[in-house]
């Protein structure tokens, strides 16, 4: 850690903090300059509060030099992780495509669409079981029916399934899921953290609608330092002052997060625009810019879903991005 | 709901579409217009799906004219809400003065710092138990200890006590706990806030860093509609793209929420801030727009609390801040 | 335009709104619904102010419904518009590469680099001569020198030129540019876009930091009222709480612009990010969802670049980036 | 400015990077820490582009220590700056209340509401003659013949007049006007900036809709490098997420701007909310974290106003307002 002193400080005060930072178990480096006088911190600061500092009369600013994350940090682990469900994995070159309906609905639907998106090259299903909705009068999901049902479809077309846990208690009933998702709105609800983070399972963690890079990868610690390093991360889109789509998708942290992570990072175009037209564009974008896989919202009967039917492509618009899809990232790679 | 439909849209598709809405249950009155058609929808809208109408290639847009806010709007509840929390009352003209530390260390720390508060005019104590933080490696809180230290300093000074719940396996260990908060983070851990809504206790209910007014009125809702009725709103700031304060507080919203909700608001500066010395000119910013109260961070050794002491007023400090609070009040209301 | 009035109005007050509205001249087209009345205005509503009708006590709610995009609309010129540069069309499937440095520094240079970028298939060049620097002390361009540099760098490569006004006065001096750039800080400097929109000259009109894409369309709408409709319209990126990149690019504005305007829209990776090593994947993103062409900074020295090195491509880098363009954009339209 | 490598960097590559700062005539101290090298530069590092270093594959961060606000900032300037506009004086202790229409309409209209708002304690007048708008379509204010009724309304009352330039050819009408001011859109129109700080007329420069506190000091930098020190600092609300207002009014920037600059620091609540009934909450608000002075829309006929009716005050609302003003002013100076 770096404390940058003010200007024209008194020695005495700048000695007293000396003493202070000496007494927490830490070497002093000092180095004055023509303007400044700049401490650098030798030991670990780990436990030292960094804004506390920065708000003492003397200091100008605090500049943490060592990184946070711990586990999740490429500086640690310079190779990408691989994150495995049954055949399919996710990361380190590979790519992988995660469809489906925003909730199940019916054995009918979550079968037929699991069929169609396996078709046009999806290789997992997404489904949700457990909804987060703004109003608790909107349809909550079909619950642990839901989740039956998506195990129905799984074993009708092979593909794994991804589905959202909103709470701790729901936990037991997820243990046959192959990726555990926590939701953008939970991404710091540290509870749930920890406790997917005793777990053996891939977990798909968005990043929340205001959180910075830095908080994504600490919400990650909190899963990996539990023990569960199978990770996956994504990118939902942002809130900003934009009203013209629900969200900004922002794409720049999918070269930025491989830069700082070694863990996969995928794109959600369906949430991030909620509008239909919207998501092959930005899923073309996602693949241009080295995604390691896209989640998409598809509905077989958008008029008629219980959720975000508006953001739902149908099973052949589904088709035809997925052929461009390929194509895209191919071109983008060569 | 209104339906807005584009210009020069076909008969025959606007039929259909009318159709659709009837065999929704629906009674529907057209409006042709000079430019346009308008169709005002008669009967429950509260199942259709608002998103998906707008996305139809006819539609221009649509609004939702019966307000979603069933038990926290103002318009079926017109009288202001007053939150009792033993003789202190919250909303409806009273004034709350909610002060201590952001994390409960020790008997002597948190027993010293509710007398010197209450002391300065405070009527209830703050403090944190289980603390959310985002690394996982920073102090997560005393936990249950810190509970039973917040109740010893109850015991000495009579200040009922607000702490906050991070997730529904602890709330038995708040059963003795006066007002319960839901931090800025958990504002839509919506699972969380069902479980509080089954309580018969005041709920603290922060607003999220990057959430609304109606996303904090529907999370309201969450608690409300399971039969608890007891909500403090509290504004704590949002996030932007500022940077010279953690987040920028939002005061707009004390009147505007009084208008939309007879909710009780508070604000927190301490939080929106993150600086201390800003922490007394926005605390009087608030008492003069109207809020129903204030939580501030006050802790008597700033420099070695474990969290957030960069934010912290001094007893003293707060002593010279209530004065001024009371007095700003008095003249704003004259 | 509709208002809709708030429920349980009184008939005396609404009647008193209807007849100041029929007194501006307006038909009145009234709709009573189970919970609300709605009042469809019939005839040019576009002297009215809808703030302010919203701002009456008995009105929920007021919705534009005609369009105010008269030039730049879609609606009412629904073919893409190609704007002509010599040999260059950018728009209506045509693509176009602007490269070149953030500002021109000498004839070796800014020659130097327009051969590289054509070389690697630029087909304009850009080069800035008055610079807008956030600070006065700031280096702020050759000014009058910088453009006829630009012009013998034209001589030798029959580029056509690209550079950004910065003030009417100064519109004299670019008589013989090619395509005039107003900056982001400058998209609403009304004055300056009233002046461009008198000349027979393509505009580009970058997007500014916080500006709504219907902020964008009716400054583009002063540049067309003059009798000028050559725009190309850029994203440039966005501020946001996001701090890992200099803004957030917008990519979603790309298809949602072509849906509400004719006029062709680029993309600067550049500006929006400010990091150079992101420029690539964000302009491969770019091509992915179909924007007109990009505006890339392309620097033979970029350590000793007297602006904006740090977003700079070298000359290998664009032409490796530039080929891969041609491919995605090939890949995402088949 | 100090430069922060990546662990691990070899010394040749260290090496080269310090002979190349030395070449650019600064002087390096060297300090290692356990983890990381610190280089502290001396000398002048103004021409220094900090981004580009950061932007190098060795460097961790770059960190400036001397502030850039030469003129500006409090660190070499440590009293208050006293504008003086006739027998008004802003800033060191003195409070201005600026009030007047948004835009002048005739001279019945200007002087009616010049002699109320002064009755009311204003001490000086606003009113638009030249006025920035969104669509080239509304009304663009009565422009130089406002400028006369302006001065009618000042002979009238004695009050000084304050009104909004746009560009530099109106800067000779404006040689009789009191105050200049540079509106939001305009606070990066440098063009401008430059013109007026050769002026020997006090500037009220308002804050840019997504600007931060650091460029609205630089833009400041830009009128006083020019020899015109007499600059008052207007903030007058953010673009966020936020939607219930027309914009989020940032009231930390006042204790904020008055620790980093001797400028006055007034505060515009109309614009910020544009709702005139949260106009007085914010008014009472900013006064009490120790705002300079307000500016807020008065109206003797909101509902007939050619602009901006909607957050327009009557004068018996300004008047209320008014005398609440001052007191709470007091309470919280008390």
């Amino acid at each position: 850690m770096i404390v940058i002193l003010k200007q024209g400080v008194r020695t005495e005060k700048r000695d007293q903090l000396i003493e202070w930072l000496k007494s927490q178990g830490l070497g002093i480096h000092i180095s004055e300059g023509q303007y400044q006088t700049v401490l650098g911190l030798i030991g670990d600061t780990t436990n030292l509060d960094m804004d506390l500092i920065a708000s003492l009369g003397i200091v100008d600013s605090v500049k943490r030099v060592t990184e946070p994350f711990k586990c999740s940090g490429r500086k640690f682990h310079p190779d990408d992780t691989i994150v495995t469900v049954g055949d399919v994995k996710v990361g380190g070159g590979d790519f992988c495509m995660i469809a489906g309906p925003c909730s199940v609905e019916s054995e009918e639907q979550i079968v037929a669409i699991a069929k169609a998106v396996k078709a046009s090259g999806a290789n997992m299903l997404r489904g949700g079981a457990f909804k987060p909705r703004t109003s608790p009068y909107d349809f909550q999901g079909l619950q642990a029916t839901g989740l039956e049902l998506l195990k129905i479809a799984r074993q009708e077309t092979g593909l794994p399934i991804v589905t959202e846990v909103m709470g701790v208690n729901q936990i037991p009933l997820f243990e046959d899921v192959d990726v555990i998702q926590i939701g953008a709105r939970n991404m710091q609800n540290y509870d749930l953290l920890r406790e997917v983070g005793k777990l053996k399972k891939p977990v798909l963690l968005k990043r929340g609608l205001a959180n910075t890079l830095k908080e994504l990868l600490m919400s990650a610690e909190y899963i990996m330092a539990g023990g569960n390093e199978q990770v996956i991360l994504c990118e939902r889109g942002i809130r900003t002052f934009d009203d013209y789509t629900r969200n900004t998708l922002d794409l720049a942290v999918v070269p930025m997060l491989h830069e700082l992570t070694h863990l996969p990072v995928i794109v959600d175009p369906s949430h991030a625009t909620g509008i239909a037209r919207l998501v092959p564009p930005m899923a073309l974008s996602a693949a241009a810019c080295g995604a390691d896989g896209l989640i998409i919202e598809v509905h077989n009967d958008p008029l008629h879903a219980k959720c975000d039917g508006a953001q739902s492509l149908r099973p052949e618009e589904y088709d035809t991005l997925a052929r461009k899809v390929f194509a895209v990232r191919k071109a983008a790679q060569a």
